[in-house]
């Protein structure tokens, strides 16, 4: 088992409630502050929102919340007023095992779109899972498990904060695996804390750390109609602020990154991890939106996958994007080899950039811009006939 | 052979140069008008545009136009100043051959980005070709082969056009395969008649034209950097006018319609053909952009490639296309099953939604909002292994 640093106050549970056609396999999770917290919520801009998502924003942010519960395998969208109520119906349960009122629960769900949910299992399950609580490591690895749908792995991560006369930890784990395409915010991804932070901060904070993390990656570009991240921030003491609060927003950063990273690497069949950079843009907004049209070319994806390095494909990518540029104020390179100098395309060695893309799973791409300060860093996976094997048969 | 109809004072010539590295294969075409003919023409909107299209841009609409010249196998595309000069040579090379002006020729070319054109062959190649000019069918069918990449099959069209008082002939051809993702105009086509119209109404129909034909298609959405769309008539008469120029449009819109279906249908590696009808939206721009943004879906390609009826996909890429609506505005069919009706899944019978996926070559969806009466038919193809296999090993 790992050395995660699990925040106080906080309960793990991840149950097997048989939400999934696979025996054994954990699908219900749970995480309960022990005292109200602090909650900061960001959730997919999909006009389609799955019924868990519009019970949640109207709940955070807030001052009291007390818990989560997540199912996988069924993604409670596209089922009308019926989702709305089994929605509700989740956190009703969940609050009852606990001892809360349901507006401080939350709610989320990942899987199958347009199923109904089948709540006479919910109505055993959720129950069942709150006797499984517990503050442990391993009630923390069932709980990271039981949101997975097609991740190979869980994606977990945890620091301990340091600040002027006190400390805290900080814990988050995600899932992600296909149907990524975010636009401010993504995926499921919960954060707990033992800091005491004031809700809008942590409100704030969380939505400036998820635009330049789970809304920097990408699958397939297809964003989904549940992404949904949560922060919890439980202490009881004055609320962080000045240098202190900068030094949480810099830790929630950071397992912000951290996960995201995770997320594009555990990709649905993906072979490669393609980070993109992209400097010299007016400004960061810029940068995001070339780097994400560069990693959502099928195109660009294949490349990758076949080790061709046919760099045409990521310069006209970025001439798709939207953002005004003339060809000579841009520059690539593929890993540290220059590929295209201000417009021109250079001689290179198309064995040597092969072999780049065929002998590293992590491979970089990074565009240089003559036109301002804007940067980012963009994760991407490639596209493989294993993706497509995932996805022709996913419900059949 | 086909039975066409040629328009006429026209000459087509389909040539051998050894651009390619397939022997025996035509890469070279030339189309050439006998008189000066009003010329009509639309281009890519990607900011990195192929240096043909730079060329071409400055040149078009014009009423002296006399031909085109198009190369096949490379795309002049990210070649900088030396492909800029080597566009023009092009159109020096065919101006001399069949003796007009450079500016009065047009230039397109595709294949790989990034590479240089081998001018030494094209010095060569393009008297050669223009000695092959000729007013037959096998003459056009040369030429619509030459203009071909991975496309399995020439894509032609051709009306008799009936006025008041006089009449006229139409002929078009196109090549697609991939890189199809238009925005206002789209890979190569080119459009011959011997109407007499005046060059600004040629325009303003070829313009109104692409948008509802070329611009409606989408293989994998990754814009191209040479899409040229170019419209001739050489009649010698009264300018049409009134009824007569519907008509003509009307010829037009019909020849782009059939040759924008057969480059959906003929996408690289594609099972199937997808008609994505979205009707009832506020305006016909809304309808496109929300069967473009499913067109261009990953998660719904595969689907369809795999007989996976998983309707969900469809629902929540119409969510993200950033048009506002309510899920209750919305309904879905899959060929004539109704999935989903104002927001609410209906039970069907999935095996029967599969077989219709598995036994049907080309398939329907259709999406009908409450919310005006916008409207749009948008052709796509599937996401095959095959489409990863031609695109992961196309320039090493």
């Amino acid at each position: 088992m790992h050395d995660w640093i699990v925040p106080h106050g906080y309960r793990f549970a991840g149950h097997v409630s048989g939400l999934r056609s696979e025996p054994h396999r954990r699908d219900l999770a749970l995480i309960v502050s022990d005292g109200p917290a602090a909650v900061a919520g960001v959730f997919t801009q999909n006009r389609v929102a799955a019924a868990p998502v519009q019970v949640c924003r109207t709940r955070v942010p807030r001052s009291d919340g007390h818990g989560i519960v997540v199912c996988s395998g069924n993604a409670n969208a596209c089922t009308g007023e019926q989702g709305l109520a089994d929605a509700r119906r989740m956190t009703v349960l969940a609050a009852e095992a606990v001892g809360c009122r349901p507006e401080q629960f939350l709610v989320a769900s990942t899987g199958v779109i347009g199923r109904p949910l089948p709540m006479p299992i919910l109505e055993v399950g959720i129950p069942a899972a709150a006797k499984r609580l517990d503050s442990s490591i391993p009630a923390v690895n069932d709980a990271a498990h039981a949101i997975l749908t097609t991740d190979t792995c869980i994606k977990i991560a945890s620091a301990k904060l340091e600040f002027s006369s006190s400390e805290a930890r900080l814990l988050g784990f995600a899932k992600g695996a296909a149907m990524i395409g975010p636009n401010m915010a993504t995926m499921l991804a919960f954060l707990m804390s033992d800091a005491t932070v004031r809700p809008d901060d942590l409100q704030t904070i969380l939505r400036h750390s998820v635009s330049r993390t789970f809304n920097c990656i990408s699958v397939e570009g297809h964003m989904s109609t549940n992404d949904s991240v949560f922060l919890f921030a439980n202490g009881k003491g004055t609320p962080l602020a000045g240098k202190d609060l900068e030094e949480f927003a810099a830790g929630v950063h950071t397992i912000c990154a951290y996960l995201a990273k995770a997320i594009a690497r555990d990709a649905e069949g993906a072979a490669h991890l393609v980070t993109i950079e992209v400097e010299g843009t007016r400004d960061d907004a810029e940068a995001i939106r070339i780097a994400k049209t560069i990693a959502e070319s099928a195109l660009v994806k294949c490349a990758i996958f076949g080790g061709d390095p046919n760099w045409g494909r990521f310069v006209s990518a970025a001439g798709y994007a939207g953002v005004p540029f003339e060809e000579k104020q841009l520059s690539l390179w593929l890993g540290d080899m220059l590929l295209y100098q201000h417009g021109a395309p250079l001689p290179f060695d198309p064995k040597a950039a092969s072999n780049y893309l065929r002998h590293n799973r992590e491979v970089n791409l990074r565009l240089r811009f003559t036109l301002g300060s804007g940067q980012c860093i963009f994760y991407t996976s490639d596209l493989t006939p294993e993706y497509i094997r995932l996805n022709a048969d996913y419900t059949t």
